[in-house]
């Protein structure tokens, strides 16, 4: 590999200004682009790179920054402007961009979809920090017509931005963010929906647990909306499990026993055990990354 | 107000121990007891207070910081041993306490129930803090039978800690922790449970998110299974409205229909907004409290 050393941001959100702001303070040239202005004018402003014109050198990397039902339709134009060698995505599902890609008639030895494990509930350049991806987990899920040299190129951007690379099936991808990011983030915007219409002295009783657990559920809704719904079959079946369990903890509690919510309650204690050993998240110790949650009561 | 003087706290779990460093900062005398020795040595050892002995002078106030079923036999006994002029608690549910208080022929004219809305999901006397309720609600139930001087003793004993003394109706306090407290974490440990047998590749995968969602599925099993069944049919209720929202977005996901999804994500972004705005969890920026969580992927 001869490195990376220069690479096109298209969308300057949060993702794509944090992965600009990552990779020039590693030396690469970043050029973006971002289809409203503002947005682009701010990440330009933050120092994230400069703004893409015409009839620039081809790029090593170009990111596709942008929501996944954008991906497709974006890399088919890159790929006609000859924007750059090497292409991959962020976006939060894989098999479908991937079969979109294909639809628009992408050129896929050249396109390695991916996802960074980290974000934030604010979107927009103004909330892009360079340390985003320290130590977090970078999916990769080349396709069997990705070339090798492709493949090399997007683990070096990861890597650049301080990520951990990790390949696997675009189907392995979509099943494992259904169940520890899409299901979270549907059940945590449903305990927040209840909080909508709550009395104001149940708001004011409220401690850091239901903090945390609705924190997600500030996410934007146009955004998630278009990543469920891509991952739609698998994010309802996950929801139809887990609603099982709830449904028999619920009909045991009204008829006065409790089996079914110690079950969930014991095994919620392993599930969390399991997830602290065996994630990534901030809990690992980065340095980069922001403290642990504040804790809540616990009776 | 003569000031409180000193103080009993029975319980040297997080709850008690945290009171106890808390209230003797402020110069109250503390006495402490538990049925397991090895807590009450480890709370003596932290600085907490004293050992509790036979023949000391009555209390100003006795704080019961036992798991919800203890509440009613220890206080019972309590009252019996003349430990002091005033009594109060700290579980997480108060109608059925003061109804068990009653029925074990408690003085319920000395006892003002109490919750804390602050804790951990660390237990025992090692997590305790002496700044753990500073800034916290700290919920007050006097039944008809309180006699104003007990509730003005339990208010000061809680302004001691740096909390925020608010008074309500025991039936309206299990109604805002249903929905605030306990749904939370059932629905937390459900998300928590379906980890336990995740494949290591989803929990890889895992970032910021589902670590803030399922925090509090750490949380003691037997505590919250104390609590949980004491509150057990508003927790149902609050349940099965949840698995309703769940459900028809599901029902409509898997048919390629996102409206509910869509109003499911709004409102939750609405009840997000309202809960920040009118709770006094940890973003409220409190000296004692530690920083808001780690954000996370949107998308």
């Amino acid at each position: 590999m001869n490195g990376i050393r220069d690479v096109i941001v298209i969308g300057t959100g949060l993702i794509g200004t944090s992965i600009a702001l990552a990779v020039q303070k590693r030396g690469v040239a970043v050029r973006l682009a971002d289809r409203d202005a503002e947005a682009l004018g701010q990440a330009v402003r933050l120092g994230a790179g400069q703004p893409l014109t015409a009839h620039g050198r081809l790029a090593d990397l170009v990111v596709l920054a942008v929501p996944p039902a954008a991906v497709a339709p974006v890399l088919r134009d890159a790929q006609r402007a000859r924007l750059g060698h090497h292409y991959t995505d962020v976006a939060g599902v894989k098999a479908p961009i991937i079969a979109a890609a294909r639809d628009h008639g992408c050129d896929l030895s050249v396109f390695v979809p991916g996802h960074p494990m980290a974000g934030g509930e604010q979107a927009g350049p103004g909330a892009a920090r360079a340390d985003l991806f320290l130590g977090r987990t970078w999916a990769l899920c080349p396709t069997e017509d990705a070339c090798g040299r492709s493949v090399g190129v997007a683990r070096e951007g990861a890597e650049l931005t301080g990520a951990v690379p990790c390949e696997l099936a675009p189907e392995t991808h979509d099943r494992a963010a259904a169940l520890i990011s899409h299901l979270p983030h549907v059940v945590s915007s449903a305990l927040a929906a209840r909080l909508d219409d709550a009395d104001s002295v149940a708001l004011r009783l409220a401690g850091n647990g239901v903090r945390d657990v609705t924190r997600v559920a500030a996410g934007d809704v146009s955004l998630w909306l278009d990543v469920l719904g891509q991952n739609a079959d698998l994010v309802a079946a996950e929801l139809v499990t887990l609603i099982e369990d709830l449904q028999r903890a619920a009909r045991e509690m009204r008829a006065g026993n409790n089996a079914a919510l110690a079950s969930l309650l014991r095994r919620g204690n392993n599930g969390r055990r399991r997830l602290l050993a065996e994630s990534t998240g901030s809990d690992g110790g980065s340095p980069g990354n922001r403290p642990k949650a504040a804790t809540e009561k616990t009776a």
